[in-house]
């Protein structure tokens, strides 16, 4: 068990079985081959877009870099938040992919962006003119870096703005499933019937070994992209080990059980968590993420039986114990009920605290 | 069966149970993991060099991008051959990775660079001063894509003159293995011991499903490949699906043993074209790859059970039975015995053709 | 008469005759002409500084996108803020020069960034680790774009803090005389004295035709610069009319008379604006820029005889005459005190107002 | 006099004035001034096209960038010969404005490219499919890096290649007045009606300072032009210069005269060249260039007065009188006859050789 991150997580048996068969034999090179072909059309019957264009790759940053480089001139603003993984996580990867796209950032609470900032960075950016980088495009992440999901109405408001402007709209959805399950929605209610044009449709952190595919809606963005793919190593030829995840992860229901289960362990940790004295939850709890403080006894605790979450070891190690220290938690398609009890079980230490409810900082 | 190209073949079993293998409970991310722990430190010990850094990649455009990328900057030179993987077939991965560096070719007969003609090349790169691209770097390719080994006496002259100039080398061994087999010789008696600074170190065409080793031999040339691999969404959350397969690959002999078969097969094969009446081998082979003009009607029964490598229709169909059609023929680790010896007597038809001994073009 | 912007000054007339001088029979191109070899030298002296490698270009983007190419890596950041002109003013050239390199904003006041914000935003960067971007240089503008003049004492604040970081400094020096008359101080003491690595050494806005010099004092930081200007199409044939330009400007005093009679035309400027009621002076006066805002009315008078500064027509329209409605207003060596005074007397209207000293919003 | 090159020539003196007058007082920045937009007007009557997109920069590197920057995707190919401006001589311009298309050379005969080449070329392009990189644009040079003019018939044949197969046409009309003047055509003859679609219009090696014009016939390709060069520091604060000059450049007849001039120079020294013994002429001369080999005894004469053009002085010193040493000769619009008969007066020596009618190596 690793709540650090859902990258932590394997690989779910039946992919790796898919894998397995995928291997059997020859097969032509560049995803020419049947499997390729059947995955590309899966994900476009799961996001109901016979039209799509689909590229599979092997990583999410490939995947937000490559939809940036088809929706932005060089010269152009990615409209982004500060938190932003295509901002903060990626080492620049949209302004490798665009030859130097500038993102600018929108603030952001909870992980969101508002229509209000947006329509002011967006209107900002036209009136300063030709001597400013100019609009290009609108990155929009779903779930968001701070755990929260966009309503579908909050989509459709921002996609209004976007388009107002004639601006097209990235979604990166490195945890698209998750925000699909925890919206009840379909993948097109999340994606072109939202206003969305292209969509990083994650499968990486949701139980594959690392595909992620680049979803275009409008054939018209799509031209490039295969060029763009080719050149940057980012086309295999052995094509078909990426295909054969992908196409296994839209088989029945698969895509949407992970996240199911992933989402549902962290309602059951959150429950714990909530009862923890002292524990501050920063941002609503909407799919697979908590980012909460915790007392640094409780940190030590939880951590006792190995790293079962990301923290320092010097920030365990220093400090008084009842000072407050902030982690993210992230649970993923693997884990299960026994992890999250034992974890809680960690933290709530020999005896049972008794505590008053937990302050929600972002209520 | 296809022997189209080496990147039809499947991954070899013990590659698969690697993966398996891998995939049981948590992992950090990013290569923190074990497993890249252990795949960089074979890839290390393969090429008996200790302080080389290693990056794993997925493809062979994404090590050969990133390696120049590492050696050149954008208004320099990468001297290579036309028919460099390079330049010819990575929808110009060299200029995205460098930002706009060019590829300035020299000579190749059979697939060979000659020392007089990358001297030429460069000496004129220098003497044309600062309105001509600068010289940058060199590029060669082992197994040469016309199917040829360069000698070790032929790469340290090459790499001499380069070292003349003060130019790095970079080693395109997409099939280093099938090289080092061919010669005899050890990892880094084919590398930094013949004055190579890089090499892509192919696995994907001998077995694995899709790694290649960036192999830095001195560490100065290697502090920016770390950041270029990550802003090109080369580095992996799941890096340890690509490490398990390296690591395996490096474990006993496998790595020699997988290009053993697929160099045997391409001997029996050979043995048998040599006998084809009217066949023209256009280099010589020296590894898994033919080049051979075999008759219509040859290609014709050789491929009536299906696509045993790549001809386009209409050739086939078109033409009088007895002209001569190139192709391109390559086995790979999975090759049989039972497959050559089924084409071959495809191609042979019905009858034992009696034949004169068949001409070598490149003799 | 235009106080919009420097930019809109003529040339002096002794450059005009410079330019003149060398147009007299041929000369050796790209630079290798004795005007040109003349005018490095000049700048050299003029910086104390016989190592600086100087490099001369017709643009200030060229000159702050060349001084940046040649300090940061794709992958890095430059910190400056975000009026910083390299980051509103020049549609991407940093970002076009660096190939991708990111513009970091860190707070201004009145134009200023202080050593706090910048040692924060910099340990923030390093503290991200290799998936953000990393941190590259420290850029500053003097005099800023709010019309201040950082200190010595300010500047060496500044740099002491990069360089603890070992991040290299550009200065943007646009308005560079502006400021060294404004401190009374030399040019080495503004720029390698006080920490700067890279200077943008400005001469359009002061009395030239158009002509920067990039002015590295580390050779080491300076060999890819005229590779990189070569191929921006940036080192002309005919160059030594940059030349011309430049080595007149640092003949006796001109570049600091030019600067002399800027900054005191915006002297006498502001004593007469401080007059006018209802004024408000947004941020310091230190060399030849103010920022200010005045009742509708008085831009409506002052722009009775034509565009003496810049004003959208349906700003002095609509709205009550009281409102107050920024502008701002630069002096340049052209500006006479007669200038001044036609615009103080459109100003203050038919009868002389009796008003209490104007708010100075930033004291 | 130097005749090595027509960039060692002086600015016409109408040019200067224009310059002069252009200095008078303040004027908007940004090309929004009457004078630019009277030189923008100015460059689309001399085209006869009152649709075309014109933008002045200061280079010849610079205009050959930015078109081919409007033309060509990264990944795509621009088809020139070897000796093409854009590949040899601006240490990899296109490359930078482009980020990284490749220039893919097709053979050259006296500079010239053949429909043939041209035709085999693009079409392996399209054949080699998604590996390779794609055609993209043609590129042509005209008068040719060789000295030649391409005929109207041959500008049509190769442009008609070009437009079979989709691809845009670039002319690098460093010395296009030169070229209109030895044709005896206009500027649109020799441009769109014969099916160019970007010109680089050449000034600076024709009487200006430095300024050259890219025209765009087809506005669809110069959306991005404006902000590529605003991005690339070639946007003016002061542009009204680089206008003042393509202004008067286009008024009256100025631009032909000094074309005139300059071949004209050109007819009288080709023909005394003629007369010398062993002179081999090496391309046809058809406006002001020429390539020669003349004895070492000869140069050395030729040269006894001072650098009357390139050679290197050890060429000079070293070896037999009567080897043939291969130089360039370069007339320009202030070359007087003077200047001709004084060159071939020393070049033939004290006493007047009597000798066979040279050889033309291209007859």
């Amino acid at each position: 068990m690793n709540l650090g991150s859902d990258t932590t997580s394997p690989a779910h048996p039946r992919v790796m079985e898919a894998l397995m068969r995928a291997n059997s034999g020859a097969a032509v090179p560049y995803g020419n081959d049947p499997i390729s072909h059947e995955a590309l059309a899966r994900v476009r019957d799961c996001f109901e877009a016979p039209e799509a264009e689909v590229f599979l790759v092997p990583s999410g940053s490939a995947a937000n870099g490559l939809s940036l480089s088809a929706l932005v001139q060089p010269w152009q603003n990615v409209y982004c938040s500060a938190i932003a993984h295509i901002h903060s996580d990626e080492c620049g990867a949209p302004e490798f992919f665009t030859n130097g796209a500038r993102m600018v950032l929108v603030p952001e609470e909870h992980g969101k962006i508002t229509p209000a900032d947006l329509e002011a960075a967006i209107t900002e950016g036209f009136e300063r003119g030709l001597h400013y980088t100019q609009p290009g495009a609108v990155a929009l992440t779903q779930v968001t870096e701070r755990g929260t999901v966009y309503t579908l109405d909050e989509l459709h408001a921002l996609t209004a703005i976007a388009r107002t402007h004639g601006l097209p709209v990235h979604l990166d959805g490195a945890r698209f499933a998750n925000a699909m399950v925890a919206l009840g929605c379909t993948a097109a209610e999340m994606s072109w019937k939202a206003g969305i044009d292209v969509v990083s449709f994650g499968g990486t952190k949701n139980g594959l070994l690392g595909v992620e595919g680049v979803v275009v809606f409008a054939p018209a963005l799509a031209s490039s992209v295969i060029y763009r793919q080719k050149r940057a190593g980012l086309l295999f030829s052995k094509q078909r080990y990426l295909s054969a995840q992908m196409a296994e992860y839209l088989t029945g229901s698969l895509c949407r059980d992970l996240a199911t289960a992933a989402n549902g362990a962290m309602t059951r940790l959150a429950a714990g968590i909530r009862k923890i004295p002292d524990a501050v939850i920063h941002h609503p709890v909407d799919a697979n993420i908590m980012f909460v403080s915790l007392p640094r006894a409780v940190h030590r605790a939880a951590l006792a039986d190995g790293p079962a979450y990301f923290m320092a070891p010097e920030e365990l190690e220093r400090g008084p114990d009842g000072e407050l220290i902030p982690t993210r938690l992230v649970t993923n398609w693997a884990t299960t009920d026994a992890d999250i009890d034992r974890l809680l079980a960690l933290m709530s230490g020999p005896e049972t605290p008794v505590s008053p409810a937990p302050q929600e900082q972002h209520a």
